[in-house]
């Protein structure tokens, strides 16, 4: 059963003919906000103020069953090989992220998945004694993350969530980019005595990654230091980076783990159990797999990730909305809408389904965003007034996280971040009219609000596997493989035949015939003189144009 | 005229019904990279990889000229007031943030703008003083700018873009949220005894910043110290935040500079000269000076901000692409992409023409980017492979900031950094076939490709400039005006309403009949003890649901 071809699809094509209007008179009520809502594990899903009734949800319900989404949940969780394409040379792989935190309640009992568990609790392990070793020791005081993608935005968006709750004995960073400024930058900041590098690569072999740890494997030496004794891996078993000879210890990943997926996995814990400490690591892979079990639950008033996902194929394909604002108030989870970029768009930026076929709707939204209140002084104009509607799912918390707090004009902070947020999220429903075709609100501007109780980490391991289920939901609706990057190739093909023009060029090789002649006309754009800078362009000294 | 009524909509309407397909074999080749492009001030704008020809290109010329671009750009430099909506009550205001930097070539001899900037020169004397009695004295380690929106996202992102050029006596940080613990992770690292705080407020009046003035005024006198000796303030004259018993000093900005065009002004210069000194302010200045004279030239090949504008209307309402990427392959510019969401979405995200009337036609894109070599981990898989078309606007440079590289393989990192880069422009435009539906790459994605000789100070002012130019340019094309932001207010009204019921609770008052229903439905369900976490949702005790 694809998509399109589903009995749900037509009937809610036809229903987002004329679908709710939040605008009118009268529509959304306070029974409304309290009526429409999820609720699982302290957390809460508003979506009152989504363009849904409950028609339409009783129809996308019916969707998720067609869908079987609930089988397939089950079958990836339990380790199936869902990673693929029919027919075509494809990846061929479990899908297992949700097995790196299944220490919990509730295990899967499934073979592979309980063997998953089980590897990943080895690794957890082994982390709780390098942790502990490291601190009795008292060596390291800086630690620096090298990797990219997956490797760097989940690890950052979490660390940098909960980095209220640091121990303070360690400073973290991250770097990712071949940008040797980026690298120059930290390297000013450190004192490399006392520096923990951890360099994750999965086949421990990825190009940016490898350049870094070369870049700080020099400037150890050159300090005199040994960096065999500063740099621990993070890698797949037996690749080159599984080498004790060169590294103070390995962490093992597993290629049923997605990079985008992996931040559960050594990927992130070993950073953020040495500047974390392992008992909030441990609550935050608790909130991850509570969450998990959750989206096996049938009931999308307690299923939140599915919740989610059904209110996102509403707005994408039935009211046509191109892209999905992610917006947290709170500042601690500035970069959690770059992770979900790269999380959602990875996933199911997608136009081929799982038999190979090119779809016919709509796959992944755009995904961006930024935290609450900054962006109300900011491009919330465009939500508000522009000509394309952004549904926006808001992130909340009742509580903060340092419990430091004033008292301005009778309330707290947090009690006006939390008053701008429920504004938002009314305001952009409901519009206003006015006279003033400048300062009238058309409204009718769809949202959805999770609340919680506190930015911790028990809460935001449920946050990020929330996203991660709704992520995997929206990809079995749609059939397509959200668990591979095919798009990412090509870039990396066509960059190394630059490379190797830029190496021909330093060695003076002569450019053939068969070489990428569309790179090597940028190249040699950069040799003109006129990329200096100092000139006014086309303007004569006399300043006429 | 109104955009959609000109004889060019029409014509370039009829050419968009078959676009250049850029995936054609042969359709890109070396000779068109080489010749699509404009080039001013040391900088080149690649434009062969957008679905353009030289007659489409010829028409949005004559789109330029029907709607009178260039005598726009000419009457917003020299002060004339355009910041209204004829007929309606409106800001009615100049748009003077080019004379905040007009001290070099070429300057505008209009009255007003003369005038504007004469004043603003006096505050760059007064801030050279300033930052040299600062030096002398050595009282200052620490600078903290308080300040929300634009007194946030430019400020922040241009000094994380030159902070290699910082002269590494002083630390930044920003605050800008009503967020608590953002204000308490930033006192948790300073020394308050060695901190300076500049905030920035025009009307002396925006709560998030006078809450976090406050809250940083209170922990001074915790610390024994008085507050008025320690802080700061940029703001409009007679203000409030004017007020030499509060303050150490005060800086002035005008009500003909919008927040988000802000950073040249005060609002920016005070910490980017404390941090980076006042000969790298000046070269920042006078770069985004030299661009606001590009701006004003009549070639599109020269001016590069009505280039870039031209091709986003093409991308926008003939393409009917719904988003715009800025990517920028250097990690220091970081958070540009945010700023130009403030810039762009806050100007252009408007539903109502300089007329007020409903424009019937699109108005600005969503705006959104990360940094290139990650975001070519993550969400470029949508990019190259998803349903929806992101025309990419790249940034590049030749060299590096800080000179220290290392070389791996044959090639340096900054080499490598390029590859990717002309890479992506590249494969973006041609795609790739292949025989596996999911390698398939069907290319035709349109892309510009910006590049410039290094990200330093001088050239950064460029860059902003170009932004702020091509914002004001697609404005003047849609007819509408770019510089209110009434959108933003309906929000803060709601929110407003919002906290008196927080305030009455805590006192104990009784909720009335027309209080805020819909704002107390949130409040309510925030008393909810459900919301507190720690319970399995729905699942038994013994796993079953």
């Amino acid at each position: 059963m694809s998509f399109i071809d589903s009995k749900a699809y037509k009937k809610l094509s036809k229903m987002a003919e004329k679908p709710v209007d939040l605008s009118k008179e009268g529509e959304l009520t306070p029974d409304r906000i309290h009526h429409m809502k999820g609720q699982a594990l302290g957390m809460k899903l508003f979506y009152g103020t989504e363009r849904v009734d409950e028609k339409v949800m009783e129809e996308l319900y019916a969707l998720a069953s067609e869908m079987k989404v609930w089988d397939k949940m089950d079958a990836m969780q339990s380790g199936e090989v869902i990673n693929k394409i029919e027919g075509q040379e494809s990846e061929n792989r479990m899908v297992l992220h949700t097995a790196m935190r299944d220490f919990f309640e509730h295990k899967n009992e499934a073979k592979p998945a309980a063997e998953a568990a089980k590897l990943a609790y080895a690794e957890v392990e082994k982390l709780r004694k390098f942790v502990a070793d490291c601190d009795k020791q008292g060596r390291f005081k800086e630690v620096v993350q090298i990797g990219i993608g997956g490797s760097d935005l989940g690890p950052k968006a979490i660390y940098l969530s909960l980095e209220a709750f640091a121990h303070g004995n360690r400073r973290v960073h991250f770097l990712s980019n071949v940008d040797p400024d980026d690298a120059a930058h930290i390297l000013q900041d450190i004192d490399l005595a006392h520096t923990l590098v951890v360099v994750v690569s999965k086949s421990g072999s990825t190009l940016e990654t490898l350049t870094n740890e070369q870049f700080f494997r020099s400037k150890f030496e050159e300090a005199g230091l040994n960096p065999n004794e500063h740099i621990a891996s993070v890698t797949g078993k037996g690749s080159p980076m599984d080498d004790p000879s060169k590294y103070l210890a390995s962490f093992y990943m597993w290629d049923y783990v997605g990079g985008r997926y992996s931040v559960t996995s050594m990927v992130g814990c070993v950073t953020l159990a040495m500047s974390l400490g392992m008992d909030h690591v441990m609550e935050f892979l608790k909130g991850a797999s509570h969450m998990d079990k959750i989206a096996l639950e049938k009931d999308f008033h307690v299923n939140l990730p599915l919740l989610s996902a059904l209110l996102g194929v509403w707005n994408r394909n039935f009211l046509k909305l191109p892209t999905h604002a992610v917006i947290p108030y709170s500042n601690a989870m500035l970069r959690f809408p770059a992770h979900l970029q790269q999380c959602d768009m990875e996933s199911n930026g997608k136009r081929i389904d799982k038999m190979g076929r090119a779809v016919e709707h709509d796959t992944g939204p755009i995904i961006w965003g930024e935290p609450g209140t900054n962006g109300q002084h900011s491009f919330y104009q465009l939500i508000h007034q522009g000509t394309t509607t952004v549904p926006v799912e808001f992130i909340g918390f009742r509580e903060n996280q340092y419990g430091v707090d004033i008292n301005v004009k009778g309330t707290f902070s947090q009690e006006k971040l939390l008053s701008n947020l429920f504004a938002q999220s009314i305001g952009l429903a409901t519009g206003k009219h006015s006279d003033n075709p400048n300062k009238e609100f058309t409204g009718n501007r769809p949202n959805r609000l999770l609340l919680a109780e506190k930015c911790d980490p028990y809460t935001v391991g449920k946050i990020l596997s929330y996203f991660e289920n709704k992520v995997a939901f929206q990809g079995f609706i749609w059939g397509i493989n959200s668990f591979d990057q095919e798009g990412v190739q090509l870039g990396k093909v066509l960059a190394n035949q630059i490379i190797s023009l830029f190496d021909k060029k330093r060695k003076g090789e002569a450019i053939e015939e068969d070489d990428f002649a569309l790179g090597q006309a940028y190249l040699d754009e950069l040799d003109d003189p006129a990329l200096h800078g100092e000139d006014m362009g086309s303007m004569d000294a006399a300043g006429n144009w």
